[in-house]
């Protein structure tokens, strides 16, 4: 995504990304050089295609869960390129899916994913997935059951529209954002993630997808959180090595005043504690006890004061992050769900062009 | 909207009407001269337009309430013309909003209106809003909170497709199918809004919407109701002084039978008594006693047999009116909805042109 | 459908096939040289259009039930030939419809469909409607009254996507995928019907489409049920004869294994007891007692080694028929699904074509 910094491998001869047919499940999928060529599309696509690229294409977008910004982003992203996006929400308007392999189809499910997504398949040319965490077992989230099952059943490029571990869309997103902001090499730069108090566990979807993206752009990462809110520690041991690599750091901070201090970029969000995992009523304790970790402009002012500051987005407002901070002049939410449009085409295009 | 009466105010010269970037949330927000220019593009509209000139436009419809002639109409509006319509039913496909400035978001609703809003207006060109009335509070009501949230935090057109008591798209339906009808110059010409029966109190949108209608066209308006469901005094002396400026009038008839005699159209709709606003059990009594109200061909023949018969639709047949008034010979409903596609169109065009 | 047998009437005169504007309710709709111009069209389609035949075209799909294969079909379908499809489902995101003539609206039901078709008409160009039988009355559910009712409102051309008892694009898809692997001249070809257990009575939509397409083929069809399931006897006398005349025949068999033998074809498909109709908790013991018909690749293997096997999924799995069968080499059933597509997109151009 950068220059090779001194402890990375030696730079591969370059040679024209070709992305056509790629699926996109996580960020891990792309080289460093995949990503520049995408964020180069998606900054190249502010600009309307009169062309239609992608006429005659049809995508189909899936949703196990509610979503605002990725489907419009999806649909107007088909529709921009001349193509067509139909939505789905199975259980909902369509018949409920049966994820198990060799299951006996008694119960509620009508409709095994192989033969939705097999026919689906048939019938368009990519297919966009949203599948939260179950959030009960921790193994069963992190092996993304759901999202490996319908990449297992399609003939076509699969899009991860947030997964129970990840986001790449979002990643891409914050990324462009964050260069847009501060330049566009970001090694070294301090990036805070900082848990926020919210009335219930949320999964670590996002959380794991600014690691991911942090780490590969080789900033100093600081993670900042209540005791026990600390991410997976092998998922942090496989972040770190990234971004070691490429001249950055990730550091866990309990104190939320030193996480914060002198960040270039204070990213928010909450998430369910894992060393509480699938055990939710006892985690309502320390998440009660840290109430006080809302966002202010009181706390952004004191520690970072020229922070940016970012949020996937939806965010509740002053309990995740006061009014005045999401909308304050360092706030970056709307370039990032704006940026959520232009990487989808250019994540659409790339891979579904002819 | 027709030539200045001599009650009018001297005619402004004339200039070519501009609508680029603006928004429709009322009647109120168009000059008479853009009212007669959206519905001569409306009829121009009914041929089709081969060079899609809003192709690469999209814009999000949000539906806080049910809709069928509202929704076709504005997708295929936008699909004639060349652009994309998205859906959204945020609390059922998307996420919960927020509307209070300032909420401590810990409840059900997950995502601010300010921040969808923003979102959307990063990635469409204008933005629809179905936002039914609260029926608690008149004043409540009455002051739009919704519609008035949604406009402030919007970066782009806006377009009301029914707030709690308005519906100007309708209104402009409406105007067309009785100019079509009964002639461009419609100042004096009698126009009866009569109250009908209905199982439970309905919003004031449609009334409201008509009456701001007819009286901008100058019509002589009767408002037949029952004793107690006269609309709102403050709002009556609105629309009376806009009517008695063009040549027309406003009154007031508890004899439905006076009302509607010698009508040139008659248009029903049910509303929930002012009188008894948010206090809708004391409603039912007086409700009741009003059921001999639905308007029948035998009243349509005593009264006013050669009258058009009108109504926005969806309508309860047989109870606020009869199978042989809503299909009989006089019936405008269908002409009212097709002239929904087409001021749809109209509004689009003249909005989002480039 | 096939060259004419000695049995059947002598062809008619070759003219040229023209179905704009014809609507499509029932296989019954079509004559065998409509049949077969629909499936060359369907062929061809398979190549993409660039020229958008259907530009400036929209129709709205009406689902009072779920789907997924019909909708994304009829949305790509559309999408592909330049035009658009608006998606509605009434009592969900529209208002909820009443079907009855003269009904007294007084209850649950906000538009008549009368209404909201006529409505629909005047906006768009076609109009699919998904309604799945009632199950309480055989006599009412034989009758069609929803298919009914939208076609006698209707001012365009009607698309039946699967109704109280038929469903005539999976018979076209169907037939397509029996001709593609067993030749194009199907009369006397054997082909099993086998009902299969099933958590819950089915309509018998896709029995009887299935019956329909096979008889007007001239194919040997062998009907396999418990005792209690066979099909409706006016019905069944029907399609014997339609078999019959080409060359054909109708039998049905208790024994699963003698029906299956030396099938050339296995449409596994289940459905509630027209012997129970409507009864259906007496339906429950001999339901239960046939739990033993599930299709597997042991039988499959012993009675029909060759056949292709069909199903219109959704498709409970190790139920209705094991994971082996319906990912078999022998299965048609993705096929089936392609076709979905070809055939809505065949029927569409055919019919709103200029």
């Amino acid at each position: 995504m950068t220059q090779s910094a001194p402890a990375s491998p030696p730079p591969a001869p370059a040679r024209p990304v070709d992305l056509r047919g790629r699926s996109l499940l996580s960020l891990d999928d792309l080289s460093d050089a995949e990503v520049d060529h995408l964020l180069a599309t998606a900054r190249a696509l502010q600009e309307p295609i009169s062309s239609g690229p992608l006429r005659g294409v049809s995508v189909a977008l899936v949703f196990l869960n509610p979503s605002l910004r990725t489907r419009v982003a999806a649909e107007v992203a088909m529709a921009d390129l001349g193509g067509h996006a139909a939505v789905l929400s199975p259980g909902n308007d369509a018949w409920k899916w049966e994820f198990r392999r060799g299951a006996v189809m008694d119960g509620d499910a009508v409709e095994h994913v192989r033969d939705a997504i097999g026919t689906l398949s048939t019938m368009v040319r990519g297919l966009g997935l949203r599948c939260f965490a179950g959030m009960r077992s921790w193994k069963e989230d992190a092996a993304e059951p759901v999202l490996r099952a319908v990449a297992e059943a399609a003939r076509c490029p699969v899009y991860n529209l947030e997964s129970a571990q990840d986001h790449p869309l979002q990643s891409l997103a914050d990324l462009l954002a964050l260069r847009d902001a501060l330049g566009a090499d970001l090694r070294g730069k301090p990036l805070a993630l900082t848990w926020a108090p919210h009335p219930k566990p949320l999964p670590m979807a996002v959380p794991h997808a600014v690691l991911r993206m942090a780490s590969r752009a080789g900033m100093a990462v600081r993670v900042c959180c209540p005791e026990g809110f600390e991410p997976d520690g092998a998922f942090l041991g496989s972040v770190r090595r990234a971004a070691e690599e490429r001249g950055g750091s990730v550091s866990v901070h309990h104190d939320q005043a030193e996480g914060l201090s002198g960040a270039a970029a204070v990213y928010a969000k909450s998430w369910g504690a894992p060393s509480f995992y699938g055990r939710w009523e006892e985690e309502r304790t320390p998440r009660a006890a840290a109430a006080g970790w809302t966002v202010t402009r009181e706390r952004m002012a004191a520690a970072a004061p020229r922070a940016r500051f970012l949020h996937c987005l939806p965010v509740r407002r002053n309990v995740v992050a006061a009014d005045d901070v999401v909308e304050g002049p360092g706030s970056l939410v709307l370039n990032q769900a704006r940026n959520r449009l232009l990487v989808q085409k250019a994540v659409f295009l790339e891979t579904l062009r002819p």
